[in-house]
């Protein structure tokens, strides 16, 4: 069983990713509504809430565990390695990658949460691979409550969006990380923002591949479920109203939020 | 000595109003900056929060509680009044007292986080006083986490504050409750908004005086100090940069957040 955190419900878009590129395997989640957002808060209470996390997870079953949150991988991965025995897959790695193959120009921009954005793990994530290349790196706070409101088209946002990005604007960057798993559903928004030469990295679909790729080459890292039988479980700490809504935008279709 | 609690940073605007009119008496403030915000989760949380909070102020010596959160006073008090023997005070009846005395008009609006919208509170304060009173409510969820980013002068704020006040346009009221105790903060754009008829109610001040009235009656409710003598101290749950920017723009000094 693949196990999977967030702080909400943005993390659904890797849960979501892993459940189309992966129907055999079963799927637990957790979204820590009761104590969203991470993004703006301290590591070390990131820390805190991941191992937490990951305890529940894996009394659920689980036999690896993705960190859906780019806030709680930048800060939390390492402890988490550190006190559990089981696969520890981030969110960074997968998306910094994409982004090293993708960009021709070497001039990468990478939008994320104050957390995230601090840690500077893209930046080193990047540039330890490849010291040539350079990351413009702009926090974006607003954007996972406005993503939570349900804000993803309107007036308002595409100002704040473009507040946001106007200091990469002459950065010539060619690929924008898109550094949170709530971006992926304000990415119409951000593109005609990036403009058209500049390509999205979507770290949710990215980190959904690495999985893929991972279970390939070591088959017996996670029990494969007969065809068909698979379960997705979708557990939180808090049950609202927008939640539930988001969580239908994200699958398109009505999905079972079970209250823990 | 005065207890105080709040989701996060926006009770301090109670804090700052009870340090001004109710100088010689000790003070101990607690933000749950770890769980911020509340106003987006649901009552069972807010609750469970609450309780917590007010556990970790009498522990500190608190002698009365002031729930200094809109959205915890509309879905806490009961559960705290029935777990606690101190008094514990809300910020709803002090601010809906206040529009009650302040309308002409009888037309009263009232602007909050979703759970204190959604919990009706008052309306059933203000009608329950006065049933040909007529109160209009809108829930505003994004203000906290714009007032949060120190985003209080923003052409991206007034235009979100436009949106959001725009359904009271047509409602003729002539009194408009900040029934958040973030919205002060806002409060020229929100009177800009809310035009030069509409007088604005401050949660925050109202129950400030509210306090000072209830110890000028019951003056041994709570410990008075010796002239010059009063403790204030401020704890959190988490530290950030921006909790302590926002408390500096709210106290117009520097404030030591202790992180617990």
């Amino acid at each position: 069983m693949i196990g999977i955190f967030d702080s909400g419900i943005g993390g659904m878009t890797v849960a979501r990713a892993v459940e189309q590129l992966l129907p055999d395997y079963s799927l637990v989640y957790f979204g820590d509504i009761a104590r969203t957002p991470y993004g703006s808060k301290s590591a070390a209470t990131i820390t805190d809430y991941s191992l937490r996390n990951t305890e529940f997870l894996l009394q659920k079953g689980a036999e690896i565990i993705i960190i859906a949150c780019n806030s709680a991988s930048s800060v939390a991965t390492e402890a988490l390695r550190r006190e559990f025995q089981v696969p520890i897959i981030e969110v960074i790695t997968p998306a910094a990658n994409k982004a090293i193959t993708t960009t021709r120009s070497g001039r990468i921009g990478v939008i994320g949460t104050r957390a995230t954005i601090r840690s500077g793990v893209y930046e080193q994530t990047i540039c330890g691979q490849r010291p040539d290349f350079h990351v413009f790196s702009e926090a974006c706070p607003l954007l996972v409550p406005l993503v939570e409101e349900g804000w993803t088209n309107k007036r308002e946002t595409k100002m704040i969006i473009r507040r946001y990005l106007h200091p990469l604007k002459d950065k010539q960057i060619d690929t924008l990380v898109l550094g949170c798993t709530h971006y992926p559903l304000l990415a119409p928004l951000i593109q005609a923002r990036a403009g058209r030469r500049a390509t999205l990295v979507d770290s949710s679909v990215e980190t959904a591949k690495y999985v893929r790729n991972l279970l390939a080459e070591q088959p017996l890292l996670v029990t494969r479920e007969e065809e068909g039988t698979a379960t997705h479980r979708y557990y939180v700490s808090d049950l609202t109203d927008s939640a539930q809504t988001v969580a239908r935008k994200i699958f398109e279709r009505p999905v079972e939020l079970i209250l823990i």
